[in-house]
């Protein structure tokens, strides 16, 4: 996964230390001339977000020309132009999300197009309104907390530090988060309210928790009675091997720990159809769905039951989610490969240099030796190639070690991935040489 | 307006008492039979949500057969089936909210398909953040109050009862709500933070809030600094007679005043385009926009950018609204014209019943005498006549003088409706016989 190959050796000796001086001067030259070829170039290329490519999005243009003009009546019999129908959303749409995550229809909720908006409201409805076991609203009850696996996603963070939710950072390693300390933190403090979950392909590491990481957390004593996993599983059908991951259901695992109502499941469509033209899902234990419902009802009259039906009418039945899921990473596959080989061939050498190969999900978590992510980033921006900004993926946009870069391959053509690739390269190894000189 | 022909007078005397007594039993046989005859029919009528009918909903037949195929690129060059693009909607469905506003495009932000979400999560945002004055958030001041103008919209005061927050109803008079009262109230009481308003057509009155009536809420002096007007404008368009009404723009007045965010304005095309797959819109003062785009950024990654293109291609310029608007009239002016005509006929002998004859928008607010509305609105559910719940309109649900009966002509056929003004007011002639029999 990660490569460690030893770098030149210095030792304490005045000769030796001005010879592995002058070598380190060279080895910045070189790099800063290789950068210099590199902003010659003058690039324009875009990382920064994990966002589908045209092509992607050309998968679902049967789509894009369906008309409903004389197709809007539901299976259930509802006339999708007007108001009214299941709050739950269409049963053939609550089907869709059934195939992507294996849940019984009876417990999905469709609506909007942002897995993110539900998200959130869910979390300003516990704020508000309490929690579906019947505990007072958050607002209520002093200082919460939400656990927060490093790397992780930046829009959840960002979600919690505008409600003044304090966050706690705990590290992602091989099979997930860091369960040891995750389950202390849970048992001792009864201010721990949730915990922040990307179960598979996770953003930006793309590591899949392991069976026995969600058994622990479906399944783990927390002080609070209220406690919810916030498990986003954005990229449950999102692969980029043939070898497609499984992970247990958090929602059966939970349930049969005595823990029904822990966890909210949220998935959407936004990299599978359209991005922002996508439906959105809620799937959840038969309580929690009402608690879901009781708020949401009131917050509108119901979602776009059309966007729905042109979601129903694509997606027939689950060969059709599958093969298009196979376009995809027809597409995705080579860019990720892009990424790992250029790195593998560039950055192999470099001690404290690694990166994450993942299985599926949008994104791969580059790591520089400490202190190097930020001035690569500003290289490569300099250099035409915007990525991700270091830190993002942490709690308050603040990398302690500031060595994590997200790397978005998704939405370049897979030649300008090469060059981006390559252009990271010169920037890491530019870095590290500027860092080494000082 | 209203019917205040004299009924039968009661004199103190016995022999005239006996007389009195014997002809309200008569009435009340009389009232009984014709019910007998209308329940008989076996009705099955809805009149209890303002849904537009299939034939309003096939005027928008052209946006179900628009194809985005080839046409996904906005006029501000944004792919519009990817994410991205600007977070207060493309530039030509805010264009759409201008005309229909009457506000400029730069103060307009196009989220979702629902205005009361849009205003549900201002309120949150309000309470859990803070206003864009800079005072601290709701749910750290106390008590909230807003002010509710009675008869309103059942789903502002659902919001409201869910939140917590207390409501202070006034009521609408003829230009308006009781404007003395409202400057009391906002004068004495920091506590009182807003104001539910529909200005045009009013839900479920049909009331236009008066020009000066405007601009005494525009300019009032209010204790709570952070004082909002939630400006619901959700029939701006929706004219039932040929002489469109006009009112002053809230924002403008506001402006004037010197209190440049109070109002937050919202509009939906809920009622112009599609019921639920519509555009849902904020026009609000630019401090006010940027703070709600602050907040609503991190909630979603964007709102669906075709559906707002669907529109855009549907409603291209002004004229098209102007004629759609038109065709909507056409439909359901002979039906509101239905309702006011058979209640001239069949109960307008009647004292203490009157009934509003709109300009605009949904409804028709039907008053009996007090304690008859309850009873009324079961007789016409016995009947097969859905009608609103009776005190709907009010906080809590809770009419305390059992006067109110909200009317809802749009979606049954003119037949249909013909049929149900009959039969409410049959209903509503039974209800009173037997209340005088008591």
């Amino acid at each position: 996964m990660n490569k460690t190959n030893p770098k030149s050796i210095t030792v304490s000796c005045d000769n030796e230390s001005l010879a592995s001086l002058k070598e380190k001067q060279w080895i910045y030259e070189d790099a800063l001339n290789k950068y210099d070829r590199l902003k010659a170039r003058g690039l324009s290329l875009d990382m920064s977000r994990g966002k589908p490519s045209p092509t992607q999005l050309g998968f679902s243009q049967p789509m894009l020309s369906w008309t409903s003009a004389n197709d809007f009546i539901s299976i259930d019999g509802v006339d999708c132009r007007n108001y009214g129908g299941p709050s739950l959303g269409l049963s053939e749409a609550r089907q869709i999300f059934s195939w992507i995550l294996g849940t019984s229809t009876a417990n999905i909720a469709v609506a909007g197009n942002s897995s993110l908006a539900l998200m959130h409201d869910i979390i300003a409805f516990l704020m508000l309104k309490g929690s579906p076991n019947g505990n007072k609203p958050w607002v209520k009850s002093g200082q919460i907390s939400f656990i927060c696996p490093v790397p992780g996603y930046d829009r959840h963070f960002s979600i919690l530090e505008s409600f003044g939710i304090t966050m706690l950072p705990v590290p992602i390693i091989e099979n997930g988060p860091d369960m040891d300390t995750v389950e202390q933190l849970v048992f001792e403090d009864p201010s721990v309210k949730a915990m922040w979950c990307m179960p598979k392909y996770s953003n930006p590491t793309g590591i899949t928790y392991s069976a026995e990481t969600i058994h622990r957390l479906g399944s783990m004593k927390t002080a609070a009675l209220d406690f919810h996993l916030f498990w986003d599983n954005a990229y449950a059908v999102h692969h980029l091997s043939d070898k497609s991951v499984f992970i247990p259901d958090i929602l059966d695992v939970s349930a049969t720990a005595g823990y029904e109502n822990r966890a909210f499941v949220f998935a959407s469509t936004s990299k599978i159809t359209l991005s922002g033209s996508g439906l959105a899902a809620l799937a959840t234990s038969d309580q929690n769905l009402s608690w879901w419902q009781s708020h949401s009802d009131l917050r509108s009259i119901g979602p776009d039951k059309l966007n729905q039906l042109r979601h129903a009418r694509f997606l027939k039945v689950k060969s059709s989610l599958d093969r298009l899921m196979e376009s995809h990473r027809s597409v995705l596959a080579p860019k990720f490969n892009a990424v790992v080989s250029t790195f593998h061939r560039l950055l192999g050498s470099l001690n404290e240099v690694e990166w994450t190969e993942p299985l599926g999900g949008y994104f791969i978590n580059l790591k520089v030796p400490t202190g190097c992510a930020t001035r690569t980033v500003q290289l490569a921006a300099d250099a035409g190639i915007v990525l991700t900004a270091a830190g993002a993926s942490f709690p308050y946009r603040k990398d302690y070690k500031d060595c994590n870069i997200r790397i978005a391959p998704s939405f370049p053509t897979l030649s300008q991935i090469n060059d981006a690739a390559e252009g990271i390269a010169v920037c890491v190894r530019l870095a590290i040489a500027e860092s080494e000189l000082e």
